[in-house]
């Protein structure tokens, strides 16, 4: 039995309460049109993700994909109620296209896995809802989506803010001019790693706090202007002295300039205590979101000034829940064969970005 | 007679009451311990200066240099009690060197013009309190460095934050490794130009919002490193469509890395709408000024945390007022003959980091 530590418990009482709503409607949603999906390595986000499937009203965990099929498989399995029959391991993972049980698969590998199972999962016939950063290069990502198109299976990337209201409601303020013509973003998201982990192997990991960090604020911003950026300036730091850092860097800063000639400054790190948050300044208008990037128990505050006059305003993140509405909207596409808000191409753009960040960085590699 | 608007009597109401105690130790100091002062420029930044020297127990206004020596000379002169004998134009300026009640100058003139009359006051043996930023290239700036050297004179650069208890607290907190090692800056001043002047001429001003605005970042973050930096990214932008940004950029972003590793992300603009703010993150904590720039009416707010708790509090710039405080120390320099806080070469080093900001900015200029 999964033993509750008092924060899982917290947050699980606060995600029950959200969700009631939803509780109450997925009754009324028949088993048939219920999304089958296996996530791809469980770790804390599977574990998100599983109590997310729980929550959503159109899928249902069918599978589960693990190297510790005793120790993690079985326990999750009896937690969701998922046969043991579909406890795969990754040897025996190609297997899953027999079980016509399992619709999709949720890739939450180390960043280097994803393009592989991403495509083992597509030859297999499932559609793939893969987590960000959707893979270590470009060139993994146009094979993705590849794979995808030829086996005609549905691939979406988990962008959870474009789920968020907070965020919605912004974009939506952003493209209809309610702060003017946008000159600038800012963004920032800093953590701590305090021991070593494959997110600090760049084999493993593709890079530093940018892959990880980074990305949320790059993907923002693209989505919020609607461009693509054409400049590049970046310069990266390690100050850390403990040696965690001998393969990506600590901390990356990032200038990008769009078409439109809007800027935006983007910093990301492993090693700084800071707030996390995002500045859009207009010629009539600004807004700050802090914090905004992270998961779990946030609020997400906002605070600026329109026209029309001041404006602030919250939301948790958990309330409705970031990740049963991005899960929801995944399992909807596959159900009305719809395109997701945040498909393949939209992992490539980024990737084809966080690539020109660090040419950019070039000889300031600490 | 000098017509009171609502927003100067208010703030000449604030700065009474906050320099009350000021005000009576002004009394016990004798008169031949107050520096003689004559503002060159009588622009906005003059006024506040005059009313500043008026608050200070130390300095005396004895001394006007104005183009306008009949409508703005007299006016100023009969306000602040200067002989008509003192008040001079562009031309007469030289003869200032005969006038022994003035010991001091304060160039408030446009940019270009910082050179110039900084070393005429210095030939004429008077000490020079400058506005910033110094000068439009840091070889004007070697060369005031001379001239003041040269005479024997003080040359003070107006960087009033240097005088800011908030600034100073926040100073000694990050000296002391109250938040850690410091990993990262963060700092925005943005405005609006909604008109032509002389800011937006390159000839007269250097350059565009790094000149008069970023500059305060820039300061800010190298006072708070104690370094130089040595590693520039910078990217421009303009999207304003009047015309009024054909000889200066709107908009300067850039990127700063120190030789400890320290980075920095500034940015400034003239078309913006948006906070001015100042961010700390360093390993064990962090702090955010909003607003951090601004004068006038300004109550400076900062929040964050430190290892042994959360942080917060605030200062206004008029309680006691930055420009007071700024002008009392300059004439303590002149009367203890004692070195500026922020000499010639505080502002030479700004220069000479703006120019390699420019440089790097390279092909984005807009």
């Amino acid at each position: 039995m999964h033993r509750l530590t008092r924060r899982t418990f917290t947050k699980s009482a606060v995600v029950a309460t959200a969700s009631f709503a939803l509780d109450s409607f997925s009754q009324t949603v028949p088993s048939q049109q219920q999304v089958g999906i296996a996530p791809i390595g469980l770790g804390s986000i599977a574990e998100v993700f599983m109590r997310s499937v729980g929550k959503s009203e159109n899928a249902k965990l069918t599978g589960l994909v693990t190297g510790h099929p005793v120790e993690k498989g079985k326990k999750f399995a009896s937690m969701y109620g998922v046969a043991d029959s579909s406890i795969y391991t990754y040897e025996t993972f190609d297997s899953i296209r027999n079980n016509h049980g399992i619709d999709a698969v949720y890739v939450a590998l180390p960043n280097s896995m994803h393009c592989e199972y991403t495509i083992r999962a597509a030859e297999a016939g499932k559609h793939v809802f893969c987590e960000k950063p959707m893979a270590i290069s470009s060139n993994e990502c146009k094979r993705m989506i590849d794979a995808c198109r030829h086996a005609g299976v549905k691939l979406m990337i988990g962008y959870r803010l474009h789920h968020e209201p907070v965020f919605l409601k912004l974009h939506e303020m952003v493209r209809s001019g309610a702060f003017g013509e946008i000159l600038q973003f800012q963004a920032g998201f800093y953590g701590m790693k305090n021991k070593q982990e494959w997110r600090l192997n760049r084999a493993l990991a593709g890079g530093g706090s940018m892959f990880d960090l980074g990305i949320y604020a790059l993907n923002t911003i693209r989505w919020f202007t609607g461009e693509e950026p054409v400049d590049f300036r970046a310069v990266v730091a390690t100050r850390d002295k403990t040696g965690k850092f001998t393969s990506v860097e600590e901390t990356i800063n990032c200038l990008l300039k769009f078409p439109s000639g809007i800027l935006a400054e983007c910093g990301s790190s492993y090693g700084q205590n800071g707030t996390n948050f995002l500045q859009i300044n207009g010629t009539t208008g600004h807004v700050r979101v802090e914090p905004a990037f992270t998961y779990g128990d946030t609020v997400l505050k906002y605070e600026g000034k329109t026209e029309s006059g001041d404006l602030a305003g919250s939301g948790a993140v958990y309330d409705p829940d970031q990740f049963v509405t991005e899960v929801t909207h995944f399992a909807n596409c596959v159900l009305q064969n719809a395109e997701p808000a945040t498909p393949g191409e939209e992992g490539l753009k980024d990737l084809l970005s966080v690539e020109e960040i660090y040419k950019a960085a070039g000889s300031s590699m600490a």
